[in-house]
């Protein structure tokens, strides 16, 4: 355990100071010889509406400070079995999206050339697609467990194909996904056609709207849903919009309604026993987060989700209340 | 339906660019030839706490540019139906409240001479008691659903009587309402008697408290409401400090422990089927409102609304879930 | 009645003027003669994240502005029987942690002179052990009701055992607590161990963690803890950050997946009925809080925990609804 | 000395602590005995943009904590020889703009019943007006030092002749004012006329719009000014706006190309040695000033006023260099 | 007179209310009739730094509510003698930065087949690259007033030639430009290499430096430019940040020691006289201007560019001091 | 040349991603071999007002961004002569002021093993008073170019002898400055006593108070100032408070009338040529720097010290304008 990097702790150096890394873990270059992996992809050119998302990789590392190693819900101890670090951005052209879609994909090739899962920090929800190419490469075609307000299955957007609403529609056509094993988790908002939300359906993906998980606990879909995926292997991409603004206000494309940041650690620590090979967390906008805590929200999702993988350790009793009630 | 106003879409302008009016539909002087129609009150003089509900208007029709034309919970297709548009702000006088009541009042008497139902942009809650005079000249009393933290049924306020803590008070004095079809959604806080929600129960009126509503779906309360309403004329005035701040943040007399947004949709949605012939959102105080989401909330809202509205065609399924759980 | 302090009336004074004391009440300089009183302690550098906690009593004074005397909800009339003032802000040290533990501690013991309940005004965490000091001197060993998102029990922090992260262990080791009647609720997050929070549970105290609240309501666990407490007095302590940060952005150790404000109302209306001896609101960081709605969370809180002291006369129904659904 | 009123001193409470009044000086509500007297007028709906002066008077006592009682650049020590306290706020009614003009003069005649000087903390700047009327009737007519972006002698705004854009105008009408002495310092902008700023000129009075400041200093126009003043009793307002954006970013008419604070203070300065029997600073609004720095520009230029009094004491060397260049 | 279009006035609608379109001007979809027009380019996506200029066109329109018809320094009466509209925004392809400035090129050809001078609200300071090929195929090469940070000369950014560092290198590529009537003021801060400044320059470019303009009037330098120029046809582009960021704090690439906006406003105001032939103000990003003064800075700016066009009538004596001093 | 790091340029990085490392420079543990470095010191709890300058290290990081390698007005390019990295941040104990100064001067004296000069990101000002231990037990006593709008010489404060406001009265006590060459530059504001500003001076120091600074450049105070230092090694300690509030908003003890960050440049620019041994730049609190500027200043600052370096090459003509007015 004592070769495991660990998160810099607060009786080291103080949360507000050290380096601003994804949970004050060490910078790397190389993926060799890890378990698990951060990079950020500072990207915000394929979205519609407010900008920012270029500047969510920096706020996310910087609000990750307050993370201490050991999950107290779940028990989770991923820092005593996985070798995890923080291997930085992707260098994308800020000025051209098409060319960044290539940049992203060839960067998370040279990273799977080595047997570890990445964690991203997003960027505007463009990204899934270059990503979920490399990882098909290494993984062939994924289960997709897919967080968001939006389908984000657009034929285009202004006529053009890269977009933040089109990743899982290019993805699909790519044959990166296994059609009856996506899982589209809390859809809402308004529509260019009443039909919008049929297109996955129409290819086996099931929908599950922001509506139908209203006042209530989504432990029973996540059992569902892990038992639909089976051992497959699967990604899970969460866009901080499928919150309410309420939780995430610092987002580009807020819809009222949406999930609670309860429902959202639900869905992803009941990814745990899935055969996870990636994850990311997209769409976090700085300029709208005044006091950071949409950072806080995507840095603790990005926790959780480290905490889910395959082979992390679990101690220590959890969440279990003293009081029955 | 090609004659009918569309928003403009999001693939011939960008969203963030074109017209600031409501959902960037046409803006237009006269309600000829309208079914339904956006109008903005900028008055915050009637406010007794924290001002801004002036630029409310401005900052709703700002943040609405995300809307797009179908409603995909309940399949409401307006656009399909109605001929909506936005009919920009009445000018009241913003150094003398007593005056902004005639002039809204004559406003909308002359809006009205046209059959059109008006979705009003606030501004603060002092703008309903004359809104709802002329909507009762024009179809006689009418119910009322009242979303607000506060009943709105005082006496008077600092020995005034126009202020927008008294428009219900005023209303019923003025026979505007049907007292056995008034419903009071959301109230709560703090009060100057024990028994400052009771004024309007001893005119026959309904108080759902806010901790009626805490932790359940309002479904059920508003199934009820329809039943005791039936197709009396309803207008519905929201106050948007009915929710809570949490969700709500930009207002000016928070109030904590309030409504969830997804129970503020549930009410307005559960409004269809009505016979609405008015709405209104008031409150919205923009510079308390940084990232711009309670605009957000109240763009919402009110296209919800829109979606309410009688004769609006529906299509599609919904928001069904494909996993049962 | 007419002798008892109240707090300035919105009829008297605009609610944005006037003294900018807890709710308007008069300020004084001695507790002689009243029942309770509010304190403010303006210490942020006991804090080990985000500072600006030395600013919340200000804070929480100011926009407990629109606070009015009786509870609609639960019908409590505190200012119909209670004597209550400002008793103005603890003159900290601030260039030095361990002599502000002494400075409150004496503090509390000067007005624990005279037979008055203190409410507190935090500052940050660290307080609330020099508090207890002075309560537990005349009240002895209290039970302790903890609403928190962390525990507060570490060893030391940084190698110090004055901390904001310290306050519990502190008051246990000198005996100020009843064991079997502390009751943490809230807790979650991350830890530097799996057991960080079984510190508090090996010496009989009750953790009920975030997650075991989720989706619902809390007066069942309420009743649990008022039966458990009997006529003990109670010290009721509530972190802000106990709260999810949709509802308390303005804090320092943010941590997703808390409590709703409902729940922590829940909690404290919970309290009615207990030998309350003191209470205090900490954690609201002003400088993240810039629509001013933590500070106003807080303010409500501090009202709540006011109504639910024991000699508060309640009038009135209270919060039942017209309608059953 | 040791009978008068002195600040809180930051080693007896910390400066964020205490009594949120003036200057943490203490609150009084007569103005007996004392020579000066710091006075809110809590009012904005006389604002015909962004709205926010009401809050105004909190917002710049809280952010006077800093200031310390000697004036280094002047050595004006005004609590050596002047009895000064915080008389708090003037009771507007909130919901009419006519009635507070009103209890404003009453409230300011009852005040001059003592022989005081009113340091007033606005508020916009209709309050000027009814102070006048207080001024005069006890000292007679007036010189008065504007300074400002507007010259604020509109006939009417929107109709109205009780508005921020009417003061000056009104006050000539009711010869409040000694013509051949009115200064209206730093005007500029947009007008409605070619002749907006002439019709002060027709009267007598001198215009130095903001144009003619730039880039230089103003001790030289100040000696002039007091020059042409003589001993007349002369009354000085000071509208923030007068300051470019840059240095009072929180107000409701911003104007470009405006005066710097460095002139600011030399025309508060410059009015030392003259007659002043009253002051004001308004149109500080406090939700377009989030760090709160318009707030401590406007504590500043107050504590100047005050140190600038006839009476006031001065020692030390004051700002001389000890390098000339 | 009557027949020119004149910004709604105050007196007829409040200042926050009514169209949000520039000054509150008609708007108008083609520049038929037209002798000036303002023109949005919405458009981000060509910043290198922090995002947000796609938001200005719609900030600037609104806090541009407060400009009135008449320019009180320079006297300038631009409504009494041109027709002036607000022709809404550009298309932009928000997902393809060089499809983007086709489209840009394209519709400025089309604005200009009328006889009317374009005033463009940015949008980041690549449009300006498009708007000169259509200004310079209806006028033919034109000079250049380029007040900016940065020179914008770069050869390329991340690899490519099209981004707001390149456009005026592109320009001159193009033949664009009269090179020796070429100035570019403001120019400060880093580079890449010693001799960023410099190629310019190389062309018969003008520079002149922040530092040279430090504490002083730019009115003797804008003489000089003037004479240079004589009555060649002249393009006046304005980045906003060529103002200090105490002046102009929401800007995407903020270089200290910037120009004061005094300055910038002799600057524009400098340029009556010339032979102007289109204008722009660029890269006002409203996520990072908070209380929306940059945008005020930006709206008054593009009003002082209207005033000094050719044909603009002038009245009235504007801004001399009635004191010498 | 090659040999020397150098800033991750823009165009291998986009600037808002990348290491959050000063100028995104290489990080390193060590000084050795480096001939000038980078380091944070993350404290507030000097702090008497406003807190966050805790954070200002990070911010300071993250601003730097856009810092390119070449100082376009000097000609200065450290990176072609000087080895430069960033150390990363002291631990400092964010509990106890008093231990932190231990820790501070420990720091220091390990990194002054090594011939380095370092430069350091604050941090509240009592930072310096360890840094000049250390430096003087290196080089002896050093002249001091203190630029500030605070004195920092109080005996004390609350009784503390550690706290922002005395770190020089510590340093002269401890016989680390040569008391005829120290300089503070830009003093203002309220003092506790007429005299506050002469404590220095009856030790030989000179003050320039900001008023003798108004309206002018201080070339050639600085000019004067580098003479009468000769070539004594020289500490240059930069408080961003000496900065008017307009250009740095975002600091604790903001006071009106200071400089302007021209006159801040010119004075970082006007120490080239001084055998500089270490400097500092202190007090940026990022809380109260929404769009980030201050921390820009900040940053920028930095980057001119370390131009001001001895051994820097110049390179370029630089800020000389082409034309002369």
């Amino acid at each position: 355990m004592t070769d495991l990097n660990q998160p810099l702790g607060g009786n080291t150096m103080p949360r507000f100071g050290g380096p601003a890394t994804m949970m004050r873990l060490p910078a790397q270059n190389s993926a060799a010889g890890l378990d698990a992996c951060f990079i950020g992809v500072p990207l915000d050119i394929g979205t519609s509406n407010r900008p920012g998302t270029r500047l969510g990789p920096r706020q996310i590392r910087d609000e990750s400070r307050m993370l201490r190693p050991y999950n107290m819900a779940t028990g989770a101890a991923p820092f005593d079995s996985l070798q995890v670090a923080d291997l930085g951005d992707v260098p994308i052209n800020t000025f051209d999206l098409k060319k960044s879609v290539g940049i992203i994909a060839d960067h998370y090739r040279a990273v799977l050339a080595h047997d570890v899962i990445p964690l991203t920090l997003g960027g505007d929800h463009t990204i899934t697609w270059p990503i979920l190419r490399a990882i098909a490469e290494k993984h062939g075609p994924v289960a997709l467990i897919h967080v968001d307000a939006h389908a984000d299955t657009n034929a285009d957007m202004f006529g053009e194909t890269v977009a933040h609403g089109c990743p899982f529609r290019r993805a699909h056509e790519e044959g990166l996904l296994i059609d009856d094993k996506v899982f589209q988790i809390g859809l809402r908002g308004t529509g260019y056609a009443p039909a919008d939300f049929d297109w996955g359906r129409a290819r086996g993906w099931s929908v599950i709207p922001a509506e139908a998980c209203w006042h209530r606990s989504l432990i029973p879909l996540m059992a569902q849903i892990r038992d639909r995926i089976g051992d497959a292997p699967v990604y899970l991409t969460f866009d901080i919009d499928s919150l309410d603004p309420a939780f995430a206000p610092g987002t580009g494309t807020a819809e009222i309604g949406g999930l609670t940041i309860q429902q959202g650690m639900e869905i992803v620590r009941g990814c745990a026993g899935l055969n996870l090979v990636g994850c990311d967390l997209v769409e976090v906008s700085p300029p709208y987060d005044m006091p950071g805590n949409t950072a806080v929200a995507g840095a603790g999702l990005l926790f959780e989700m480290l905490c889910a993988l395959p082979g992390v350790s679990r101690t220590g009793q959890g969440a279990t209340s003293d009081i029955a009630f």
